[in-house]
């Protein structure tokens, strides 16, 4: 095997470095727990800490990991060397805490590797315009990872985790839940937008952009875990490739909106502007002039959310706000649902089967995501995957 | 008052920022504790921790005092930034653990400063030429602050800790020692290097080249503290400003050497060669062309410096090798000493009348050290202060 990008998480940091090849990158982020720390230390001395200091804050539990685990290497006779952000330039914008990778120079990387020398970089940071630490948003040492493995042209990116690959459902919930072999981008993009927790969004973005194979697989183990690439002819062939719940949704209706154009741009103007993020909106037929209009937010963001609703709701009339917390989406993903008809019917009538009602529906080309009551949310997903997963259903065998 | 930088230590570091100035550089060292926990982390995972990673560990304590500090700062409506080495390019050599500063580049911290913002600077690290994470030693917080003093030629540099300034010996052993108000670089050089340990020898070195003044005062209190600057006409006047005790010494006699031209270096070469700091040498007058020589080192580097005897002993033929662990050394110090005579004299006299044998000596101009048992150690220092500093003597106060 040629240049491997691995990624070792909080909890499997210190069974790094695995991988024989040519040439290894080792990304690492925070030992278990510590960046929750750090993050609490600095609320304990502002509400609202500053964000860049925070950033310089947390970046250190990945500097830590980073160190500790050159240093262990070393003891154990492999050749390494750490690296920072600013010493790889990985240069981002100025967002502090979301910040976005704009370029890497990974020359000082490659002449490490051409010493011989595994390379371990603190994930998850990186320096501004004005060599500020950044940091890239929770959970993004994988992003840091692919970011290298592109910058690199690396032959594979594994980010080594707690779980042994990508399921067809959280195996927590549904009991028979199966690894997958292979998945691909756009399968695993909506799986993780819509509350597949094992790769980070943006992380799978990034590898389909610059097409960097992912492969993820378990630090505990030598399975082989699932990969994650460019589709193939055969992955059609899989009707659905998985079934995930997000519990994680809080749902706000305004009744009574005047219905006519622009005022829909008036709500959700100010709330995208906020930086909430509205994930459906649905509304309903016109009656009298009037319509409701219903939208699904983060739990986090629900109460700002209806503070502004109710700030937009008394410039343009409305009769009233209502909200859910939680709801639960439930979503089916699959290549097969571009060229085989139907799927969506047989999602709803599964849900109706258990008796379950459909509050809120969207599709694209690839999956169908439907808000349920939350009480139903583990039900549902347990017959959705009964029906398109279960045993007896040979989806996952024809990849 | 115009520039000020200030440094604050690891029990003081919750203090900071106190002073009312046109511009304020706050240095900070790590919270209490914390470098040693660090150290420990990389001792558990290696015997010897690799030198270019165990700095990348430890200067994330500064780096989250730092960031803490900024931080609170905020919180309390004062504008600040923090900095670490890296982005104000505290430029050092690549000595990982004991770097030295070569130069700072301090554009960013003064445009800071002009937009009426505190500065925060994470003390104790530096960067190498390739841009390598170096530490500047145990205690170099002091430095960082005196060196940014020097680059920003601010008009004082304070360094803030838990006693309210340079006492005239320590006041756990002497309890009549009183603080000093003014004292010299040269005397307070000659203090550190004695033991007291107030002050960072380094420090003291670079505030005397770069003529950077020190101020020395408490966290806990609003008094004056010690200014220590260059010398003026009335220090002279003071005898002797301070008595000091290093109980960290160890003596080693290497009896029966050959008293020919060369075998000094023959023995001495190859310890300084391994690093270890030989302080005071002395050599008996010969008998029979065979001599005895005594040196003395700190008491962690014994049992090295015992070997290397040993295997140099068996090239060039000694009758035998004896140490003493630990023995003391009290020193006395005074600019005073440079133009009254008579003062070692008095010195001897002192702690023969306490019937304190003197086993070596060493002086220079304005100091005089005695090695004795280390069970008389602190019985010197207090028939010493009593003698020159003691109530009634109003050395002090001259100044």
């Amino acid at each position: 095997m040629g240049l491997v990008v691995q990624k070792y998480g909080g909890t499997s940091v210190g069974s790094a470095a695995k991988a024989k090849g040519d040439g290894i990158v080792v990304v690492v982020s925070a030992m278990a727990g510590e960046t929750n720390r750090l993050f609490k230390l600095a609320s304990e001395l502002s509400d609202a800490p500053d964000a860049r200091e925070t950033d310089v804050l947390v970046a250190t539990g990945e500097q830590v990991s980073a160190a500790l685990l050159a240093i262990r290497l070393t003891a154990l006779g492999f050749p390494c060397a750490s690296f920072l952000a600013h010493q790889l330039k990985i240069a981002t914008d100025s967002a502090h805490g979301r910040a976005k990778i704009k370029s890497i120079e990974a020359d000082r990387l490659r002449a490490v590797l051409r010493d011989g020398k595994i390379a371990v970089v603190a994930g998850y940071q990186g320096v501004d315009p004005l060599g500020d630490v950044t940091t890239l948003g929770r959970g993004a040492s994988d992003l840091t990872a692919v970011a290298l493995a592109a910058a690199l042209k690396a032959d594979v990116c594994e980010i080594f985790t707690d779980v042994d690959g990508v399921y067809t459902a959280d195996p927590n919930i549904v009991p028979t839940a199966r690894k997958l072999d292979r998945i691909s981008y756009d399968e695993m993009l909506e799986m993780a937008g819509l509350g597949a927790k094992v790769l980070q969004l943006r992380s799978v973005e990034l590898a389909r952009r610059f097409n960097v194979p992912l492969v993820v697989r378990s630090s505990f183990g030598d399975g082989v875990g699932t990969w994650v690439g460019q589709e193939d002819a055969t992955m059609e062939d899989v009707l659905v490739s998985g079934v995930t719940l997000d519990q994680n949704q809080a749902k706000i209706t305004i009744a009574g909106v005047e219905d006519r154009p622009g005022l829909a741009a008036k709500i959700f103007g100010p709330i995208a502007d906020s930086g909430i993020i509205v994930d459906m909106i649905i509304q309903n037929a016109s009656a009298d002039g009037r319509t409701d209009m219903t939208f699904t937010v983060t739990r986090d963001d629900l109460k700002r959310a209806v503070e502004l609703v109710k700030k937009i709701g008394t410039e343009v009339g409305i009769s009233g706000i209502r909200h859910e917390d939680p709801v639960a989406k439930v979503s089916i993903v699959g290549l097969g649902m571009r060229s085989h008809a139907g799927v969506a019917a047989k999602m709803f009538r599964v849900l109706a089967e258990e008796r379950i009602n459909i509050e809120m529906i969207t599709t694209s080309e690839i999956k169908v995501s439907v808000v349920v009551n939350s009480k139903y949310g583990e039900l549902a997903m347990r017959a959705l995957h009964d029906t398109f997963l279960g045993a007896g259903n040979g989806a996952t065998e024809t990849v």
